[in-house]
């Protein structure tokens, strides 16, 4: 990485729209417009459908393969975001790991909060496995709130016996809705995307009263036995770094086969920046890396 | 690794010395014999040398470098432990790397207690670097009291504008005499090596009364900004499993880089039983590719 690309990232992140002000319905324009900051190949189709009443998007790029699928859960705190804020990191991921992709669009708060993001990603996953997709041909990925969102997945899954995915990535998860990592308060001033109140207030909005210690809300108090193998990847500088510390441990003492990859000095999901930054690039290469040694496995 | 050489290894484990009640001198004598678990090329040249007053075992395999030296800090809990003990793991860990071997023979307490160790090992490294070895061509590497070990004898370095190594590999540090880890119980009953009481005491034994706090005792408490590229390696089953987990989280916060690996289930240090277990050799060679990469910046 360049100190000119993240300088360039970092005055696009500040010209941007200030995450703990805007109301929520210009906060989702804006946030789409983060798109522009990932170019894609144009030569990939994308086709919409209706997954258990989900809309969700299909992505396949010219000579990746169908028979395995990553579904990918985007980020914004349960508030914002969208298929088409994360459509350039969804179709570069499913580049790098040669497969076709299924973004999912679950509801946001406050007009849906908790559990609906979680019964959306579950339904859309259903659906994957009754087309015909085995479980150890589906990956898992997702973002800050859609990394968190990953992993209450599969603990909803495993409390249903649902069959688990092969593995799962996770992008700067936001797992602890009680916001209480001591990284809010020691990286403060060095993380200029989840500043002062975004994380606190995005989790009350999505709780909306429930608890946060739910393990659906905050799954690092969940019980992550029997998960597959995880890889978490996070920036030294983030305010949510000890969300991915927390699930780290909480995994390792269940003996799940968990990686952290931590990367310097980045912004929070630096893989939204790829277009500017080689470390989005090769954070995205290492996801598709790890998927693609499970899946020959 | 097969559950076949685990079992194998667990027995040798628990048919050896009891690390909680032999007195020191036959624990000594008893964990030297640990060498056996570790068999390593007989062509591999010995040399011992006097280290501004510290003992020191140089190794040269046949092919090795010798313009870059890995200089040893063996493990045992600041009492037990040995040039011997670990002469098959450095040796090992030396043709991993390609490079030579500098195996110190610090002071070990009751005798010696706190700071005897980090006094031996800042002498011993300031000869290395005193015989013409740059700093940027020599690397440390140590186990359990040994890793910490390593962290305090750069921050002293640090402190005295002595010049740092080029990086550093950690085995299943044990980096806090306070024993404060939450580990200690979450992993009481799966760590077959560090047994109850073993670290409260050997640490006790260590201090002598000084301050468990003291950076240079418990580096997991030192400011560890300016310190080389670091890689930690620690078993999931291991009571010290937080004594890796705060150096990496104090690590990150200062933009250190640093990269944990964990193993699935294996003993603490299972890098002294590569002779049988095949995650001892692929961590050794994981270490060796980690110095390498370094070397050639």
């Amino acid at each position: 990485m360049s100190q000119e690309q993240l300088q360039q990232v970092n005055e696009m992140i500040r010209s941007g729209p200030d995450l703990g002000s805007l109301p929520v319905p210009e906060l989702r324009v804006a946030f789409d417009g983060f798109a522009d900051f990932t170019p894609f190949d144009p030569s990939i189709k994308f086709e919409v459908v209706d997954a258990n009443g989900v809309p969700c998007e299909i992505g396949v790029a010219p000579g990746s393969r169908t028979d395995a699928t990553l579904l990918y859960l985007h980020g914004g705190g349960y508030v914002i975001g969208s298929i088409t804020s994360h459509r350039g990191l969804v179709a570069r991921l499913g580049q790098a790991a040669s497969m076709r992709t299924m973004a999912v669009d679950y509801r946001l708060a406050p007009e849906h909060p908790f559990p609906a993001a979680v019964d959306d990603a579950v339904a859309a996953y259903q659906w994957l496995l009754d087309s015909g997709t085995p479980p150890d041909r589906i990956f898992f990925a997702g973002d800050s709130a859609g990394g968190g969102l990953v992993v209450a997945t599969m603990l909803r899954c495993k409390a249903r016996n649902i069959p688990l995915p092969r593995a799962a990535v996770l992008f700067s998860p936001f797992a602890d809705m009680g916001t209480a990592g001591q990284s809010l308060v020691d990286n403060r001033d060095r993380d200029f995307v989840v500043t002062e109140g975004v994380a606190p207030g995005m989790a009350e909005t999505y709780l909306a009263g429930a608890e946060a210690a739910s393990p659906e809300a905050s799954p690092i108090y969940g019980d992550l036995a029997g998960l597959p193998p995880i890889l978490i990847q996070v920036s030294s500088h983030e305010v949510l770094l000890d969300d991915s510390l927390r699930l780290l441990r909480a995994a390792i003492l269940v003996d799940v086969q968990v990686h952290l990859r931590v990367y310097q000095g980045l912004p929070h999901v630096w893989q939204l920046f790829t277009g500017t930054l080689d470390e989005g690039q090769a954070a995205l290469e290492e996801a598709g890396a790890f998927f693609d040694k499970h899946l020959d496995m």
